[in-house]
């Protein structure tokens, strides 16, 4: 059991920081009604009456995500849209699956910070802040052959986006001579990397 | 691998519920300074051009924490304290080990909702609701040995009130006759709790 | 008049601090609906050209509260419940009445600090602290027989829990043997605690 | 003992709405050093070993306010300056003395909502709302010869400005000619009102 | 296009301060249904599958705001009710045209700070502190005809309360002779005042 | 004059979303102090006695960018560390201007919404969603030469990430073979982004 940990690790992922927390609730909870025709700021609430244990459970996590995929890593959630019971409450999980130099793309978190800690493995975490500007922090932690590492994040909903789908992957696709400009490549490297979608 | 977080449960962890969460920041980081003079909320900051990926890493959680006492259990916190970069970022961990049959008192977070998941073995969580009054909610999580589990906790620094100690135990200690009416016992009962610190 | 106020102290009152405050509201009022089909965080809103200045009013609170109880206070509570424009305001007040040697049992807020102001005769008023741990803080505050105190809170629903009904009252209860060993006494002892529910 | 509290009244007290809450904060507590040569945010803290029950009282809050004055009231205020404890707890209270038909002239608090009790006697209470348009809502609460209330404010530091000094008496003055446009009268009204300062 | 920005000053816009701002959003967008049968906090939401681009946008800012009124200025706002999708957004803008010598009457913003840039001509802008107790701090800005500057503000609702409006113009009237007294003068003074409306 | 405001747009500005405000100030300003020994959240403030009009003032604002550069526009910032004031506040300005085909390159602000009004010329505004996932909102706005753009965010420090500079001009870089599996291209590909640096 004493290698379940080797190290914890504020994570924000690879590159982008995303700094903020949900605002209090208002009463002990709020479990949200998956298809209320009645939309709000987060979702509207079940009738507390009613609450039961199960709103607050989540069982698929035992599961390890499948990493058979281009970058060999898996993000299973854990938020608000798995378990009801999150909304109001400001905060969720995600278990991560490496697959052997499987990589978590770089992204950000529109709406929470993220905490790390790995249970198996090997895995290189860094982030890169905003100020000071593009200064890159890496750690490498721990060898093995797979990994499996639990984020926690200051949200019930903290979104995600990952930084290649958004700019080269979004529906529209935005312009190749935008982004050409914008990453200051020819406009056939940007053709490349949209094609792969 | 796959059997390593049979369930995931948001717990208040037996008792009760405390639901805040910390303001959001005004930088990327404010790496708290240990021992600055100067005390404020939260702490004072290092410069960020001096800061270091060490700021951000606590090495210590692979480690079991020792549950050989009365309650057997041992939780090992991974806030502001351990991690100096968690200062302003409004998130924290806890490893939670318990031997067989071991128990992590009733208690409450002043400052943060708790979201946990199991990584190994039989846990009974459950909270106590204010709204409905007093109502138990619990869930038998998975069998074995001993247990492994993470905490989550929306705050940097989410305090821990146990509730026998804060009753009991305080210093200076209160009056048994005025715990003999809250508790609306003999006042015997309490010197045989109170004589147990 | 000039007996009214001995003393003012911020309060906890015996035992948990809990410190949070509700987030800022989006409009001037938003007066709640109580029983509105809809349940959100907080509660659905009036529509604003209906609200009255009744919608702001209680008119209960002169009423000395019936101390004829086992611990001989009683609490009035007058939050969004009782007033329904607090809703979404972050604030309300509670009438506290005690007979001689009358006690409110020791509780926390979950989601509010409390402030408290005696308006006569003598309290002992005091809270423990999380941080330095489980420290006591009382005072006693003016001579006399009844006590009269209003207590004003930072939420508009800031919840209560009193520990002996939250630990020993729940329904379904705690196992006798989880609780003792929580609180590190016999068996028989929680029972006795238990049967006074 | 029965006639202590006609009536409760959320009171914005004759004139404009400011709701807001201060965040939460980040430790049990951070008592405020008074004279502290580092300003911040709120107020820099004393250590936490050194604090006191002291620093959670307030004593002077039985003395009746000297309301011999133009308006015939006096506000008595208990907030973070008062109580150096209150910093960060985002929580204040008022004492309000009234001489028979004496006002507490139109005021916001820019960094409060207020919830008003009256303790004895008539008063007229009301506020004005921004949305409907400067609608007036008002109550008359109980007869009586003098007035004692107490207002309790969601804020440490809830500010006040009293419409005539902000308007009529501010150092140095607004000019003469741009007050009487503001308000639409000659500027000879002005000088008038400007001249009671 | 040198000369169109001559300063930018925070400016509370001569006399009131209200800080605050609204709380973080638990979504991407929540884009307001303007006459939604159930009222929140906020708004609801429309089906976000259902977005457009046009739900962002406002396209009457270029019309300059008619200044033909007694103050001479014209305040055209762009927040939640102008643009649907600022719903939680926390942020809104206003455009102020001025007529030579306009005046944008004292008031005071109950749910944000702003921040003023002023595009053509010249502008005093001024506020009042209420912390040194009714400081008025000003400056002129930049000489010419008329004037137009661009308001940015911390909330989607930041409302408005014009001081002469909500002391002399509510429905219902205050009482002239209580408004005689707040304002220490005759009571045919606060007469002219009110019989402008 | 009628030409200046053709339409305002929410603009998240070409990719990511970050939604956060910063939390309320505890007082009127805590104008900052620029290079003050003790770092804290957000500044240490300037003593309120000292405080000058000139400490809420920014003079450069009129003053266009120099556009000369690979992407053909400027941002000219006036945040907190333009003026000092700015310090607890909660909002902030900045000047875009743009060259004729210019581009603000993608990016996310990690603590602030940004609202954005266009003053001159045409502007092709757009932002990826992340729920529903990475769709693009777009609309081009108004034809002309050049353009002018005033945004306002709510946050006195909102930071800015550049999704190129981040990614691909860190310091130290990011390892080629990581962002090649990242960006899902070759790693010739990546080489020849990393050598604009």
């Amino acid at each position: 059991m004493a290698s379940y940990f080797p190290v914890v690790c504020i994570s924000f992922v690879l590159i982008l920081v995303a700094l903020a927390s949900d605002p209090n609730p208002l009463q002990d909870f709020c479990v949200s009604i998956p298809n209320s025709p009645v939309m709000v700021n987060g979702f509207a609430c079940k009738d507390p009456k009613l609450v039961q244990a199960n709103d607050f459970l989540f069982s698929g996590l035992h599961l390890a995500g499948n990493t058979s995929n281009a970058v060999g890593s898996r993000v299973t959630p854990v938020s608000v849209a798995q378990i009801l019971g999150l909304n109001t409450l400001g905060i969720s999980l995600a278990r991560l699956d490496y697959a052997s130099w499987g990589l978590n793309p770089p992204h950000t978190h529109p709406r929470a910070t993220e905490i790390l800690t790995i249970l198996e493995c090997t895995l290189l975490v860094g982030f890169v802040t905003s100020n000071p500007k593009n200064r890159l922090l890496t750690k490498v932690l721990q060898k093995g052959d797979n990994a499996v590492a639990i984020a926690a994040l200051s949200s019930q909903n903290p979104g995600v986006m990952t930084i290649r789908n958004a700019a080269f992957g979004s529906k529209p696709a935005i312009a190749s001579d935008i982004l050409a400009k914008a990453f200051q490549v020819d406009g056939n490297i940007i053709n490349q990397i949209q094609s792969r979608f």
